[in-house]
C-alpha cells in the first residue's frame, strides 16, 4: 500500500480543513475589526518580490531561509533566482511607502494579516508558511503613535478572548542608558544587551558568567547588571540608575509617557516597564514591548519604534513605530469552541424523486435567500431513511421532506432533526418559518 | 532622480491599496456567503506543492508556467527545484481528498478562494499572481450535483450585481454525438473539436478552412457542421442530428435534466443549450458550461463535470464536477461604489494638549466599543485648525473636540465635519451618541 505521506502538504505547510478554517477566520475578523475601529487600513502586497528586494535585508541568518524562485524558460538552466516569497511584511511595506507615498495618508496607519513563508526546520509549531499580523503607523514620531499601537494590540488580544496577558515595556534610550550608567565601554555595548535578554531563559549566574567570559565585561559589572534587574525591586533600582544618565532619563520619561497615555484603557496589572527587555533586533530606536501569557514560551506580540528601518530597507526616511500579533502562537490558547463536527447546512431538503427534484432546488433557494445555509440531497437514493442519516450527518438542524403527497396538499414537512417533531408548512411560507426557527438559539 | 520602477511589485502582480482591497474583500465575502448558503465547506492549502504533486499536471504548456522554488541550504548550489507555486487550485483540491478522504463528508464540497500564481507573459487584465474561486462536488454522480454547482454559480454572479450573463451549456457527450451523427473519423475527433471551439472568434469560412486544411476533415462534411451550428436555428438542427447517435442522445437528455432542475431558480433567458461550445480542457466528461457577459471577450466562469480527473491527479477514482468564477475578469464589471478617499474613520478625536492627551485616548476607546471606527490625532500639533484639517482628510463624518474647558465640564463637544455645526455632549453620553449618529446615512 502506498504511504498516505504522498499527499501530505509539503514539509512546514499545513492544509486547513473548513473547521479549523473557519476558527482561524474568526480570529482574523476579529483583529481586523480592531485594527480598522482604530483607523488602521489594509495592505496587501504579492506573495513574491523582486530578490533584490528581499536581499540583505535579514541578515546572514535570515536571508539563508528566504525561498528563492528559479527563473523560467530559457533561463530556468541558470539555476539562477530573480524572485523570492515574502519573509515578512515589513519589507514589502517599506517597498509599498516607497512606491505609493504620496497617495497614503499621512500617517500611514496599516494592518496586513497575511502569510509569510520561512525555509526554518519545521518543528511543533513552527511552520515553513504561517500568518503575520502586523500594524505599523509610518510618518509620526509621537509618542502618542506608539500608545496607539500598543492600545489596538491589546484591544485585539483582549477581543480575541486571549485569558492572560501582560505588555512588558522597556526602551531602547533606556537601555542605552543602563550600559551608560554601569559604565558598560560603549564598544561592548550591543553584546552586553543580547545577553541580558537571555535573563528570561537563563539563570543569573549564567548570565554572569556570559557576560564576563563571552562579552569581556568587568566580572564586578556584570554582578552589579544581573544582581539589579534580577532583584525583587529591579525597577526601582533601575529607576534609581538611571537618573545618573541624561540618556536614560529621556528613555524612562518615554516609558512613563505610554504608561500614562494608556492607562485607564488597559488595565494596571497589563502593563509594565520591564527593565530587562531588549527585544533582539537592533533597529528598535525607541519605544519596545512584548506581550506575554502565562505557560507560553516567548511572546505572543511584540513591536516598538523603529524610526530608520523604512530608509534602510529603500524607502525615504520616516519615523515609524509598529507591532505584531504573533497569531499562530495564540490560536492555540483560545477557547475551543465544541465543534462536533464541522456543520455545512442548518437545512437539509429531501429530493423524493426525480419529477420533485427541480422543486426541491427551488425550495433550497427560497430558503437559502432568507439567509439560511442549505442543502439539498445529491445521493442516488430515493429512500427516506437514508436522506434522513444525510441530513444527519450534516449537522443539519432541520429537513424539509417534500415527497408527491406534499406537492399535491401545496405543503412541505419540516422535521426537528434534534426532536424528531414534525410539522406541515404551507410551500409559501417555509422560508419565513425556518429563517425563524434557525435564527432561535440550537 | 532613481527611478520609482524600482519599488513596483514584481512583473505580473499588484499591491492592493486599502480602497482596491475592501472592494475585493466584500466581493469575495459575498461569494463565501453564497456558497456557504450552498453548503459548501472551505478548503485551504498552502501556496507552494512538492514539485512532483505538480509536475506533468498541466501539460507541456502550463507546466512552464509552474514556478519552481531553488532547494535550499547547500542544495541551492544544485540549482534544483524541489517545490513549486500552486498553478490552480484543482490539483490541491485532489491531494487533499487523497490525504483526507475519509474525513471529508460524503459527497465533498468544497469551495477555495484563494491566490495561484502562474509565468505567463502579463499584459492587460493578465497577471502571474491572481485569485481563483473554484468550488466543486466531489464523490457524486449525480445530475443533481451538476445543477447545485451550476445554480450557485448563477447565484454568485447574482449576489455580486454582475448585470447581465448567460450560461451556455453543452455535454461532452452531446459532443461526442454530432462527431458521429456527422460521420467525422474517430481519430480527427478532438482536432476538430478544439477547431469549432474558435467559432466564437474566427468567420465561419475561417473555421471550414482550419477544419478542412488544418484537421484533415472532409470539405463537405465540415461545410455541413459549420453551417449547423453557426445557422439562426442551430439548436434545432442540432437536437435533430443527436437523434441518430445513441451518444448523442444521452448527451441531451444531460442538457435537458440540467435546465429542468434549474428551472424557477434561473430565469430562462440566462441559460440555454450551446451545441457549439467545447471547453478546452480534455478531462470534462459530462456537462459543461461556460458564463459569458456583453463586451467581455471570454467566460466569466465555466465549469462541468470532470469524473476521473482526481484519479489522474493521484487521487482515488472518485466522480466529480466543479466550477470556477474568474473573479478577475468580473470585478471590472460590478459598480464602482463612488470611492472619494478611501474613509479611515467615521470619529476624528482632537489632542488638545498633552495632559489631555490620555483622555483622548480613553474617550476613543469608549467610542470604538460602540461599534465605531475612531482615530486620535496622532500628530504634534495642538492647533484646532490643523487638527480640523486632519479629520477632515480621514474622511471623518464627526469629530471629538476635548480641551480643557471641556474637561472642567465634563462635557465634549462633537461637530458634525459635514455641516460644521457643533453640540456638546456629556462625558458619559459621547459613545452612545455617536453610534447612533454613524448608524445614520451619512
Amino acid at each position: 500500500m502506498a504511504s498516505q505521506k504522498q499527499f501530505d502538504p509539503a514539509s512546514g505547510t499545513r492544509d486547513f480543513l473548513a473547521a479549523e478554517y473557519e476558527r482561524r477566520e474568526r480570529a482574523f475578523t476579529t483583529i481586523r475589526g480592531v485594527f480598522g475601529r482604530y483607523g488602521f487600513e489594509p495592505l496587501q502586497t504579492p506573495a513574491f518580490e523582486r530578490l533584490d528586494v528581499l536581499t540583505g535585508k535579514y541578515g546572514d541568518e535570515g536571508d539563508k531561509l528566504v525561498f528563492k524562485i528559479l527563473r523560467r524558460g530559457e533561463h530556468e538552466a541558470t539555476g539562477e533566482a530573480d524572485l523570492a516569497l515574502r519573509y515578512d511584511l515589513t519589507v514589502p511595506l517599506a517597498r509599498a511607502v516607497a512606491a505609493y507615498g504620496s497617495q497614503l495618508p499621512s500617517p500611514y496607519k496599516r494592518y496586513a494579516i497575511a502569510p509569510v513563508w520561512r525555509a526554518d526546520r519545521p518543528g511543533k509549531g513552527r511552520f515553513r508558511e504561517f500568518v503575520q499580523c502586523d500594524l505599523d503607523i509610518v510618518g509620526s514620531s509621537s509618542p502618542l503613535s506608539d500608545a496607539e499601537v500598543v492600545l489596538a494590540l491589546h484591544d485585539a488580544l483582549d477581543a480575541l478572548g486571549v485569558p492572560e496577558f501582560r505588555f512588558l515595556v522597556n526602551s531602547r534610550r533606556a537601555l542605552a542608558g543602563l550600559l551608560e550608567a554601569y559604565k558598560v565601554p560603549a564598544d561592548l555595548g550591543p553584546g552586553v544587551l543580547i545577553t541580558l535578554d537571555k535573563l528570561d531563559k537563563l539563570s543569573p549566574d549564567e548570565v554572569v558568567t556570559e557576560l564576563v567570559a563571552g562579552r569581556g565585561l568587568a566580572a564586578g559589572v556584570a554582578q552589579g547588571l544581573v544582581d539589579d534587574l534580577t532583584s525583587a525591586d529591579a525597577v526601582e533600582r533601575v529607576r534609581g540608575e538611571l537618573k545618573g544618565s541624561e540618556t536614560g532619563q529621556a528613555g524612562l520619561a518615554e516609558i512613563d509617557r505610554l504608561l500614562r497615555l494608556t492607562q485607564g484603557t488597559i488595565p494596571d496589572e497589563r502593563i509594565a516597564f520591564t527593565p530587562n527587555l531588549v527585544r533582539g533586533l537592533d533597529y528598535y530606536t525607541g519605544i519596545i514591548f512584548e506581550v506575554v501569557a502565562p505557560d507560553t514560551p516567548g511572546s505572543i506580540a511584540s513591536g516598538g519604534r523603529y524610526d530608520h528601518l523604512i530608509a534602510t530597507l529603500g524607502g525615504k526616511d520616516a519615523p515609524a513605530c509598529g507591532g505584531s500579533l504573533g497569531i499562530e502562537r495564540i490560536l492555540p490558547l483560545l477557547d475551543q469552541p465544541d465543534e462536533r463536527h464541522y456543520s455545512q447546512i442548518d437545512v437539509a431538503v429531501t429530493v423524493m424523486g426525480d419529477d420533485l427534484a427541480a422543486e426541491s432546488f427551488r425550495l433550497a433557494a427560497q430558503i437559502r435567500r432568507a439567509g439560511v445555509r442549505t442543502g439539498v440531497y445529491l445521493g442516488a437514493s430515493g429512500k427516506f431513511r437514508t436522506q434522513m442519516k444525510w441530513a444527519n450527518d450534516q449537522g443539519a438542524r432541520f429537513c424539509v421532506i417534500y415527497g408527491a403527497a406534499e406537492r399535491d396538499a401545496g405543503e412541505v414537512i419540516v422535521r426537528d432533526m434534534g426532536s424528531g417533531e414534525q410539522i406541515r408548512v404551507q410551500h409559501g411560507q417555509v422560508a419565513a418559518e425556518l429563517a425563524r426557527r434557525c435564527a432561535a438559539p440550537s
